[in-house]
């Protein structure tokens, strides 16, 4: 039963700083507190490490990289890490330049993550060190499907074993997995697709179910994601004639804010292998 | 009656220049258009000095503070007061770092703001001139309370008076003042709170209203902390259910930009000591 | 009839790679989702490059413009036409500082723009190589009107012909000319100028429609043109009350979002001239 791990969120209210991109970081800061958390973001190098040591977690998005905010991402990091906070990386990009790809690469050598979600593109490229995505979405050939599901869920396994980090490989199927355990989640909408962001606001808020859980991480990152795709749904069955990708944007948000641990049980879509 | 320092604002449409976070700029720049101003946003430090230089008002705030866009503050804060324009300082997160609290003193040292805009915690540190925040939220220890209402008037009013600006300590109540006098508002809804950015909305709407009411600077300032509660209250009257922050958000920009004079006049709730 | 250039955008969705400001980037990458296109977001020299090389179009937008995205402007530019992409320049501001004016002017000089998109007083400023605009909208000097249409038609012809672009020029009657023909185009509602972005928003639709149709590239930026400002009339129209400019900038993604082919050429209010 994943909901109590949203309850935790609410009660404890966890502060999560943001070293993340420039185009979503609106949607991020406002699904952090619909969903019970609080957001700051900081990332001038010596400001992202003070910062940092104030909150509970911190996660990492490499959307809008730049060498600045990418000194802090390392310098950030490595203070969150010494002082046992929740990490997590989402590698945006990764495949589809060798910033993206070296800056992640190098990311997870230096620090460890509790989490790192990415597209099946992404991933792939963190896995084999290089890449060929095009673009921040993942290319067709490597997503998950019936087909090639007990593949992926090996491929998901072994690469947490390798890194120690709990892997979040999101898409139409979802696995969160650590070396033993995968959920394969089926929550959620293609028209997600359609709106900017919402990997992103994923990341947020799996960085806030980790920072209130610890002692369930791999639980409470497959309830994050549960929570985003069951909000995609929701929202989804609101729409109103007329209505396109910005307003639903607002819904599924809105659908966080609303959320009770309650429906997450009821809505939560999953097994696990 | 504060409603037609509103009206002003609409009449003379004043042109507002935010160096501010790249969190909440958007929603900076429509609630100006929402209230009848315009924004312009520069922060690379020469282009700032000569956009300011078109502007009626410039409003700073250190939210996502870098190097670079520091050097822009108080490049521009110096051409801004040069050339008699108006300025607002919202030091985001003072007390948090001591990069934010640094700049924050440091500005207010070099620059006479005419307004300076924060929560109690960042207030406090800009007093003492080091702080404890947590985040960028105001610590419950730091509220503004029945019990502790007096003394904190003379607390801002003080701190008027020693800075040379009005201070708006923004919270569940609001003190809004000068050396001699204060205005308290108790206008806002605690939901507000839910939703990223209405601190910075704030601080934009009131670097307008001063702009087009230099006469009335203080009147002017509570009048905009008057619009910005008003406008959470009747925005959350109208929420349905099923909406959130996100929408929520959407409804106070809304009600900006459909409010009146003469609502705002009805709907002002405070007292001047 | 322009409606099916909006169908070979949602057909073949191209990839845009957009250096824009910080402002309007999320409406910008969510109306680009919203026409059927793919947006990316890259301003660190290095990696724009690589993620334009990948991309379809380039989308550059001068709006908050700093020395590190202005080496990013020209690196990618010059990569992107080396490589026979669509490129599409937004010069905001250019007239309002001198960085602005000079970034814009030595862009076009070393780049050569498929469309330039500006205001009246952003493209008068290009002509002249030097400017006087008051801020980032027109001045009401500049503005398109039935007296002066047939020497402003000459004029973006003229300026068309001398630069070898596309010009787009915007306002409440909106010119879009090669050297030999310009459409003037009628479509939009004044009440859009109170969204921030919608120009932003234009150049990047614009972008997506001449990679999505580089053998009409006129035609397609023409329907863009229609289309942005058709749905503004339409989200007007369904506007209810008690809605504002943040309501209305959602209305007219949702209505890009559900534009159809043929309700564009149903709607688009043009002649050829």
């Amino acid at each position: 039963m994943l909901g109590k791990y949203l309850e935790n969120v609410r009660k404890k209210s966890p502060l999560i700083h943001n070293i993340t991109n420039y185009v979503t970081v609106n949607d991020v800061a406002n699904v952090l507190l619909a969903c019970g958390a609080s957001p700051i973001m900081a990332d001038e190098p010596d400001d992202a490490v003070e910062i940092t040591a104030i909150c509970n977690g911190l996660n990492i998005n490499i959307g809008t990289l730049n060498s600045r905010t990418i000194e802090s991402m390392f310098k950030a990091g490595k203070k969150a890490r010494e002082l046992g906070h929740f990490l997590l990386l989402d590698p945006v990009g990764a495949g589809a330049s060798k910033l993206r790809t070296d800056t992640a690469v190098n990311l997870m050598k230096e620090i460890k993550f509790d989490v790192i979600r990415g597209n099946a593109s992404e991933i792939k490229t963190l896995v084999l060190g290089s890449g060929t995505t095009h673009g921040v979405d993942a290319d067709k050939a490597d997503a998950v499907s019936d087909e090639n599901l007990s593949f992926m869920i090996d491929f998901v396994k072994g690469f947490a074993k390798n890194s120690g980090s709990i892997i979040a490989l999101t898409g139409a199927v979802d696995l969160v997995a650590d070396a033993e355990k995968c959920f394969v989640i089926r929550n959620g909408r293609p028209e997600m697709g359609r709106i900017t962001g919402t990997g992103c606001q994923l990341s947020g808020i799996m960085t806030a179910f980790i920072a209130a859980n610890p002692e369930n991480k791999l639980e409470a990152s497959a309830s994050a994601v549960c929570l985003m795709g069951l909000a995609g749904e929701i929202a989804f069955k609101n729409l109103q004639s007329g209505e396109g990708n910005s307003t639903y944007r607002n819904k599924i948000i809105d659908t966080v804010y609303n959320m009770s641990g309650k429906i997450l049980d009821e809505g939560a879509k999953y097994e696990v292998r």
